[in-house]
């Protein structure tokens, strides 16, 4: 397996059975990546999954450690696309995961009617009117803002691609949470369930993770709040069961 | 102070420092009441408060502890009304807290281009839907029930009430979040504040408390956890602080 300039290999889980390659000045996944991937309930026995703006593949990979249905994935950044398609190949999931290169947007004529059971996405958090505050490093820009998507062009294009009664899973920061609820029942995608991450006890939360049901009904539960650190600033218990 | 058949008078500081009027068949206030005003940012030296669907007078009551600004409250049952002012009186608070006895839509031209600082409110729960779950006592049914009112009703009537700038706060179930920030927003009212409240550390949240700005700009903050009990079953610290 060849590592080009600035990448390495880091494990996904610590008994160190599957890698991933990474580069800081691309990408590199984060725990989001990590909470999204066990919040989403995945199909067993039948049904396939979709991931959007899968960045190094890092949410399919997690994925297929827990189920052995296919994987579709689509990045948009060649770069990117193709240290996910390496990581495939690497942890020898090429039958499992087929990872698109290409913009989102164009997906649903590419399946027409061929829809999923689930579509999870960890999509850019910041939207481009803080142009300020884009990273200088286009990598880093295009997969933090939305310069190449955008919220609402995400949330239509998982709608367009789920199944009647499947399911969306999303990860996203809670400044965005009444964007998102609009956008999300707007192309009937019901939140059904949600999840709050706080840093720590006395925080803010800084994550929230959502899943819709495409055309369900409504009624929202708020699980029990998720934290990342204890007190004295080591890993939950519940964040260490993740990676483990 | 004059108590009718099936009333009694209960404490609503644990410093027996203010008495309340309430009625297990009618109307008791809950913990709801209780957070919703100890959420809510009051305003201090100038400034006045509206609080709608005021039921016996509780939050109206409980805020005077901690404000001498002037709060209006509406109430649209007439024997809930008439608790009320019996509290308000027994509590020497009838210069600071004026009832209506009427319907929250018609405040607006009552109060004509006259807005508030905070309008607070704690509305019926439940949508006229689930008939089936109507308490077969109207007055329950009433509070409860959105019978008189709806949600859409209560948050257009607050946002005509709430100035530029000024806040409104509401306590409700999470299972209705979506449609509350759908609501909100198209009302100008901007979702700013979130906290939602566990009954433990590991159920799923029962309360939601939001605070929004009329006119606000978009990006929600989200409080950490408020949790009613310990493990053990005893009120938490948190809990406790609001009533003593």
């Amino acid at each position: 397996m060849e590592l080009y300039e600035d990448e390495r290999l880091d494990y996904l889980f610590t008994d160190e059975s599957m890698q991933i390659i990474q580069s800081p000045s691309v990408f590199s996944y984060s725990i989001d990546a990590v909470l999204l991937a066990h919040f989403s309930s995945l199909p067993k026995k039948r049904g396939k999954i979709l991931d959007l703006c899968s960045g190094n593949g890092v949410v399919p990979l997690l994925m297929s450690r827990y189920t052995t249905r296919p994987i579709d994935g689509i990045e948009i950044q060649t770069k990117l696309h193709d240290m996910a398609m390496r990581s495939i190949r690497l942890n020898d999931k090429q039958d499992q995961i087929m990872m698109h290169l290409g913009d989102l947007k164009d997906l649903p004529d590419h399946y027409k009617n061929d829809k999923f059971d689930l579509v999870t996405v960890n999509p850019p958090y910041f939207d481009t009117a803080s142009d300020a505050h884009h990273n200088l490093n286009e990598h880093l820009t295009i997969a933090r803002h939305e310069v190449t998507t955008s919220l609402e062009t995400v949330i239509e294009t998982a709608s367009k691609l789920t199944k009647s009664g499947g399911k969306m899973t999303m990860v996203h920061r809670p400044d965005r949470l009444v964007d998102i609820f609009l956008l999300m029942r707007q192309y009937k995608l019901e939140p059904k369930r949600m999840q709050l991450v706080y840093p720590k006890r006395d925080k803010e939360a800084n994550i929230v993770l959502i899943e819709a049901m495409r055309d369900g009904k409504k009624a929202l539960k708020t699980l029990p709040p998720f934290y990342v650190f204890n007190d004295e600033g080591t890993y939950t218990e519940e964040y260490l069961r993740l990676v483990y």
